[in-house]
């Protein structure tokens, strides 16, 4: 079974996953939730150690603030990851109430600016690439602000971000299509972010967030036109049955999941020449949180190690030849494969466990941080 | 204009509406929100003062849990409202994590079976008739338990509640698509929710939530279908652009409210008489609470005073002909017709204010509180 | 590779489907298709040759309809199957613009009711069972025609055709959430279908089409629902990706389809004596009929094998223990599972070709058919 | 009540809407449906004749091919109106089955380049400036054909035939989220046909079909989008309750008409010289055609009317002070406003009739048509 194309293939984990998540009615509390960025990142690792697939951590600022940056990123190294992109978190603010970079009040936008210029910092200190911004700004209500100002401030705003970019760093747009805000999100599609990314620059590219589409909506299509304009930046990669539901990526269509796939190994995108971070962005609302994430992680390697199972050659010549039957064939004989026991061979052979979420349980990792994460508070969307 | 079937249709409005509301993201508290029932029971009263057409206030099973039920009974009369129907609250303990009513473990579903038989008994200490039961009961990922087991386990659970319920209360079941549970909730739907109040016996109805639906979906058909069933207890009304998204009562899609209410005109199923409960159930996330609660039951209002303008005669006519263009067009004139200086002169010939919104503005109703309550905890969907 | 439970399992081909289809922008004809009943089942039976899976075939009333229905029968049985259900077509007619046993006019809807009469009479004819009722009627304009006095009308309609029932006859009746009318369908939804069945009696079941829901909608919910009930009757499967695409079944999402056949399997329903009725309702507006309908019916065994290999005991266990994420991986696993090569064995073992499709190209029964059906008008929806 | 801008705005409607339409179900055929362009120009004239506000009439070719297009253009003169935008139909040839514009086959897609320069000589000869492209090409099964591969043949067929507009010629680039192909479609949004517009040059625009859009969709926003990068050319509008049900626009929600119609009027859109067509794109399965036409270009009027009652003033004051309730309020005050009497006695002064479907109706128009238009085939989407 040829899996070459999963050798240099990473997925990167954000730090909040492992605290606490639930929904506007409950956030369940889970023995042994991490309560600082030192903790966060000793979870995230057990990812890495078990599967040999998630060496970078996403932070999420201002979450997982440290007082010594160069400390956690050699704590970090020392548990056998690295520091990756930097969420800019713009909603957890009472002046963010109408918006952050769109607001109407010209200093709550400037404030809202400068955070991401804080980010940029940080971004020094941690050796990352990637500002990622999901803007959670929109209305409620017809006529609570103009669209059409909105937008006016939204490139304003963004423009001064980009003129402060390193010449290595890079901002990735996220474009969501409603929540926190139900009548309008101000980016609520990848027409709009991509449009932003246009005026700003090369360094503006575009997140993908697999839940943040309308019912019925073709992703992979959406994946493909980004590759095409060169400006898909990175995933954040979850599952979605109705809404943005933040499940175990994969769990809710793992077909889709694979059609996806397919359309990143057709543009080799899965190399890292391309620039394509894979991220996952999720919430382990009722179920155990590192086992949830090797879980996810694991799907991502799955879907891409059967997109790497496509005939291409026989897939051209039946499109080419206007055989409907026999070029969706030939995808479904990829997907159809079961391809389990060589990513579990493979993993053997790189020293990792066969079954890491097996290993995880077995190492006794939950027992030991429960009992020692006692007092203090629990990381969590609201700390 | 003929208003008269105005003359007793009331809005109930809920006690939870006061208080701060939000998102997973984040709920941003407001100046001057209620700490305690009776100063939710004040603002509540606010609305019925300036639009009179909200004489009473749902309670919110244990958020609104106090002392001494006579004593808050007689202070929300002393307000000029009455205690409406009573909400048993399933979501906000860490047992229910995997569910309440439906949960696998049968002490858990005899927790929240007790629970109901508690809310049963300040029924009887609050004159309320109406046990409201929203079930947040639902699973996140497919297998993760038994679709089917599940049902059999709350049939069992209602059964025990309804053989509880006196002679003069009843069940209102509600139904919702999704939401706090993803991959699937265990009354999705209408047909679940009638099902299991045939099997319990009469005194058990559905209630019809405006958000708790599929896109696309034709809510007015099922208010009709209820109706012919004889099982419409009651509505949760609130505006939705996408999920359950909440917002004020017609700000979403106001012709959809007016054909909602032009079934129930057709049924006359706006007179008390029939015994449905036209509730208020709605967030106010980043508006003003009692002017917002304010709006509703005029938008409410409103769309009745519309239905009401329908030529019943010269629709019956039409659509017996198969005029399909002529039937649309009576609709759509008793629609277009702007109601609002009528149902103003109507509200002044009862000595209420014109303009509601306004009285409540230059009332100082807002300052006052907000100067008074002042320490304590705000309430919200946390407390 | 337990595959036992798939000896007595049988799926339903329709007639019309190796007719021309298409939309209501163009109906694209092709070389070979039949022009009458007999040439329908003869292709008919080249789906159950080649996969032994598809031994009853679906007619189309009038579109299938012949001289002599004991030469048919006797037709169908030479080629090796049998005549299925039989569908009252209800959308053809001038007279049923305005709906046929919901419209406004006596006459019609006497017309309607007579139409099904005249194919009970047919099925005594044919030896079947199952009078397959899609309704399409259904409004376009809000106010058109009374909602209610359609839902009385259509209990009055279908009690008359009830009641005519044959002891060995039932009724299927079947639900669809929009198309050919757009503002309301007259059965939208699973609850309209089986409140209906309900006041007939027990002779009448629920058809679920795969493809007739709003979007977000968890099928396998109403799958469990109604064989809780008692009333699945039937499935017409099909796939879709947006609205009632009628695409391949497990085209759009085969782990839907391995969800509905683990409810399926869950309940046992996969066995004759449920009754229920694993039809296909599909077009090939593009593909090649015959071998879309043979990929179709693979794909429905394929998804039942996938959940014949749910550990059952695994299941269970994990799921009377909470543990989310232990259950989901035992249904996970099973539907992981390459199925292909067990099948492909399986059918070499009963004399049947490995690789069906291939086998059907290999025949030469298109180029023979293609040939020889020249002149006449071809089936399509159209004639 | 200020009416001013309404002076100079038109409404162009489509030759296809007085002939006959329907569903893939079936094509209900009317009387007096016109045979032929010029009795579609005489049907279209008489929408302009009662509501002063359709002076254009668009052509689809091949449909409305004529041999002199001179003596045809004259004709519409004669009869009070003008020849508009010519659509280019791309649907209906059996060479197009697997898409036009995008066809795996050169030749295929050559032909279909040549069919769009022959529109642009129809259009020197019609004297008609606007050349709509509502592409259909798509996919039903993944696999089926390389999206990407699709995209750079369509970016290829677009060139060639924006080169041979003509200075005073434009591109109308329309999208589709579904239908006729389901799995995916070739412009399947808006931000896919404003990439291909802008790689084309300043004579391409965007289209914006209002039924052509994923459920919960914003339409006002895109509206603002294309406006706010120049690139607005038209509308399609009709209505939508699920899919692209082409129903009589405002019919569904009139709300949302006006939302749409409160964005042009924010950007002085609604006046001539923002080159925005307002084209109906609609269907009349079940209703009067011509009445049909007359209420939709009647409803268009309304929620202009309607969003010129905007208090710009109050607010943008009171967006700009953060008063949610209070923005909202002014845009319902301007939305519940009647202005269908104002309306009359405009169109009254203007030598009109005040309600144009009674004139309609009482001018004997139709039984005139239906008694002359007896013989030949009724044009339809089939003719």
């Amino acid at each position: 079974m040829n899996l070459d194309g999963l050798d240099d293939f990473t997925v990167e984990v954000p730090s909040w996953a492992y605290g606490n998540s639930g929904t506007r009615f409950k956030v369940f509390a889970s023995p042994g939730v991490p309560r600082n960025p030192y903790e966060k990142i000793a979870d995230a690792a057990q990812v890495h150690r078990t599967t040999g697939l998630a060496p970078r951590v996403s932070l999420h600022i201002p979450w997982d603030v440290v007082d010594d940056w160069g400390d956690l990123r050699a704590y970090a190294e020392k548990q056998g990851v690295r520091l990756g992109a930097v969420n800019a978190n713009l909603f957890q603010d009472d002046d963010y109430k109408l918006g952050s970079l769109c607001h109407p009040d010209p200093a709550v936008r400037d404030k809202a600016v400068r955070h991401h210029l804080d980010c940029l910092e940080i971004m020094r200190a941690t050796g990352s690439a990637d500002l990622k911004i999901w803007l959670p700004d929109g209305l409620n209500y017809p006529g609570q602000d103009s669209l059409r100002g909105r937008q006016d401030r939204l490139a304003e705003s963004l423009r001064r971000i980009y003129d402060a970019l390193g010449e290595d760093q890079r901002i990735l747009l996220e474009y969501k299509f409603f929540e926190p805000y139900f009548y309008s999100m101000d980016i609520p599609d990848w027409g709009t972010s991509l449009l932003h990314c246009l005026a700003l620059g090369e360094r503006a590219t575009v997140v993908l967030d697999t839940g943040h589409h309308a019912p019925g909506t073709n992703i992979e299509f959406i994946v493909m036109q980004l590759l095409r304009q060169g400006r898909l930046g990175a995933f954040d990669f979850n599952s979605r049955f109705y809404a943005d539901d933040d499940l175990i990526v994969g769990a809710a269509d793992p077909f889709q999941l694979f059609r996806i796939m397919s359309e990143i190994v057709a543009a080799g995108a899965h190399r890292p020449e391309s620039r394509v971070n894979f991220m996952l962005d999720q919430c382990h609302n009722i179920e155990e949180k590192i086992p949830g994430q090797i879980r996810s992680v694991l799907n991502v390697e799955q879907a891409l190690a059967k997109a790497l199972q496509i005939d291409q050659d026989a897939l051209a010549t039946a499109q080419r030849e206007g055989d409907v039957l026999g070029a969706n064939a030939v995808l479904m004989d990829a997907y159809e494969t079961d391809v389990r026991g060589p990513l579990a061979d493979r993993r053997e052979a790189r020293g990792l466990p066969r079954d890491p979420v097996a290993a995880f349980k077995a190492s006794g990792y939950a027992a030991t941080v429960t009992a020692e994460r006692v007092g203090g508070t629990q990381a969590g969307w609201g700390a």
